[in-house]
């Protein structure tokens, strides 16, 4: 490794790292792969990362950034030979204006504490991924990441108002503004944001924040079939209250937390939940209610819950809290998709999901944020099972295929790291790959950032 | 004129034009410059505007895409030897899901009119610029534009969920999703949003509608200066209610308005306005008046006007309405700035403004969306007075670093263009720049797309 004298230089030998221990920890994100890199940085500020770039480049030297390695695509997944830079010893909080509603931080910044931190002035942090309490900052924008949340108040990209970053050639680029409007130049915010670390490391992001609201509230319906459910769903979003959340599960969804012991309370009936949640200022809270629940109310609602308060909420949301860990325990591998329809063709993706489910035996479990169509489809499989892998492999093209045709999309907040990125020319024109290729070059031209990632091979 | 023969061909005669009066009618914006270009051209569907690029792209003739000719920095303003492409035979509506909440309408729809179509399904399209009765989709698209909403409802770019277009080299592209979330590959679409025609032709257009507000309310502030009126505006936007606008009339613009006869009704001392609107549920109303009530309310409030009816508020907008005549009564020049601080600074912007006016011996009216902290400040001026000019390009030198020092942006919705083009360099990094004139060359190799546009000259 001819880089590592420089980089120990740079940063010091304690922040450059190649023990077995610490390649191992950072060899792996939540995929089920691995891939053991050569070295692991920890850079304490933007001119180190820029340093480290510049050697990189001059080196050869593959740069994989990492946030909390939390990531579902292989995003974050080391390459051979490459090194990791890992953004934990970035973390400080370098400005903070209640009054103008944004805070500048560092990349390692952990998400959750970031909207603690807000929250503590009355203000937060919108978009909230389910690893809010560990993911950083940084991994939430290269992915643009979303959660239950986004229905009503949007995406990472959403909430950035200006970053700085490191490009694949060593330059450092400060984008947008501290204000909540500014037009000057191309949005090269936005274009860094959900581009997986193959364009540049970012190193320090402004967030807009926003009031925080007074008072929540949640809502929990169940259906005895995903057609009754999905009535609802379209019946919520027609009308003028836009819920905080809109989490759907199916009937498989549904057995594997029963299988764990959670929904107890269900009804027996049920084999499709819907969990709603809306928040406001406190007087708000009873008019939003009633319109939803008026929504929730049709054909097929089998029972309907309110709460109010916190413990009755939680309890309320067991069930889809539960779900990570009991369809982990349903099969020794989750494949885990993470498609979007438009919210009318809802019904049919799950009618089509049940078919493929059927047609492959496979075990499909599926739930997620159905307000914004967005539905994480498991395939529960055994790798070792030849068969069923093949099975499953077709089961996906005809998936994709099929939220293609009705008008969907192939990711809505997982990204496509190295997991997805052979599927992307199925969404993508030619003309299109090509001008992001452009871009890359442009941004990388040696491509040292995050390789293999986001473009299917050539 | 080499490629007209080609252009009839394939857009028939009627809609390839040189006479005069067209070309006369199609030789300005809302810029005091004009330019006669070579040609206009009048495509009715997106194949016939990728016909005409790759013609031009062999002849080398440059392209200008203009929407209703209403920017203020020459967006749209022909160069030598172009061919102007209006998009005003390119109105349909493509696709309207009221269920999905998305529109998708050609690019030469009149914004205003996707807002009627919207509000007769319960919906509405938040973005609306002040020529929104008369300015086309795919310009404020070019420009992302704003208007007094944003400060609730954000700005174009946060509302395009989808796009088609036009490259430089002839491509077509197709951008973005019909959902609400999609995160496969770079973000193309939010690169074109404010992209000034440079990159590509949009011809189709998918837009994000919201339910819309069942009623709204007015409340018009009056305070004796700027700066008990910037502290109301600190006040507001520190509390928990979003207004739905929040707009600033400093001193000069009150006198320009009562010069008018408008505004008679204003106490006498006052020389700082606040006009606040806000929106929702019926229901909502009465609380969200009653926080706004609470934040104007302070040191210097000289009168706090309520309207809720839509005569009442026409009423106390008339002010304001009335100011875009009254200014261009003032002088025969308006140099029209776009300026975007920290909201928390300002009053300092306020007061280098009036600093500037005195030093340079200048008449400046400042207003705009004070919400955003986006301000308005324009020159008025004699440009046969020499004196005079210099004397306001010194004051423009001295707004612009200010601005900058303030934490702030040039342009805030009005865009570049060819009016500000020289002063980018201010607030971009030669890194920055080089990184977008790199996207520039990638989607438009030959520089035929509005060229001279969005970036200073080398």
């Amino acid at each position: 490794m001819k880089a590592l004298p420089t980089l120990r230089a740079a940063l010091g030998s304690e922040r450059v790292r190649d023990d077995p221990e610490t390649l191992a920890l950072y060899s792996h994100d939540e995929t089920p792969r691995s891939c053991t890199p050569a070295l692991v940085l920890f850079p304490s500020c933007h001119a180190e990362v820029q340093a480290i770039v510049r050697i990189a480049r001059r080196h050869g030297l593959p740069l994989v950034a990492r946030g909390a390695g939390s990531g579902n695509v292989g995003g974050a997944l080391p390459v051979p030979g490459s090194a990791v830079i890992s953004f934990e010893c970035m973390q400080r909080v370098l400005d903070f204006h209640a009054a103008d509603r944004y805070v500048t931080v560092e990349a390692g910044c952990i998400t959750g504490e970031i909207d603690a931190l807000a929250r503590s002035h009355g203000l937060f942090y919108a978009p909230d991924p389910g690893s809010n309490p560990y993911c950083r900052i940084g991994g939430n924008l290269a992915m643009n990441a979303a959660g239950p949340h986004a229905v009503k108040y949007g995406v990472t990209r959403d909430h950035v108002l200006a970053l700085r970053a490191v490009t694949g050639a060593g330059e450092e680029i400060c984008c947008g503004t501290r204000t909540s409007k500014g037009v000057v130049g191309y949005d090269l915010t936005r274009l860094l944001v959900g581009s997986e670390g193959t364009l540049a490391l970012i190193t320090e992001v402004t967030l807009r924040l926003l009031p925080a609201p007074e008072a929540r509230a949640t809502l929990r319906a169940c259906y005895p079939d995903s057609a009754s459910a999905c009535a609802a769903v379209q019946r919520v979003m027609a009308q003028r209250v836009i819920p905080s959340a809109l989490e759907f599960m199916d009937a498989h969804a549904l057995a594997a937390v029963r299988a764990m012991g959670a929904a107890a309370d269900l009804p027996a009936a049920t084999r499709a939940l819907l969990l709603v949640e809306v928040d406001g200022d406190a007087d708000s809270i009873p008019r939003q209610l009633h319109a939803l629940q008026e929504a929730l109310a049709g054909e097929g609602l089998l029972e309907l819950q309110e709460a109010t308060d916190q413990r009755a909420i939680a309890q309320l949301w067991a069930a889809r809290k539960s779900l990570s860990p009991a369809t982990k325990a349903m099969a020794p591998l989750k494949i885990n998709e993470d498609v979007v329809v438009p919210v009318s063709r809802l019904l049919e993706l799950l009618l089509e999901i049940e078919a493929i489910a059927r047609d492959q035996q496979l075990l499909i479990v599926s739930f997620g944020h159905a307000g914004n169509g967005n539905l994480h489809v498991n395939f529960l499989v055994h790798p070792r099972d030849k068969a069923e892998m093949t099975r499953a492999r077709h089961g996906l093209q005809r998936l994709f295929h099929q939220v293609l045709a009705l008008g969907g999309t192939l990711s809505g907040e997982h990204g496509i790291g190295s997991e997805k990125a052979a599927f992307v020319p199925l969404e993508l024109s030619p003309e299109s790959l090509a001008l992001q290729r452009g871009i890359k070059a442009l941004f990388d031209p040696e491509g040292i950032l995050n390789p293999g990632k986001l473009f299917p091979e050539v």
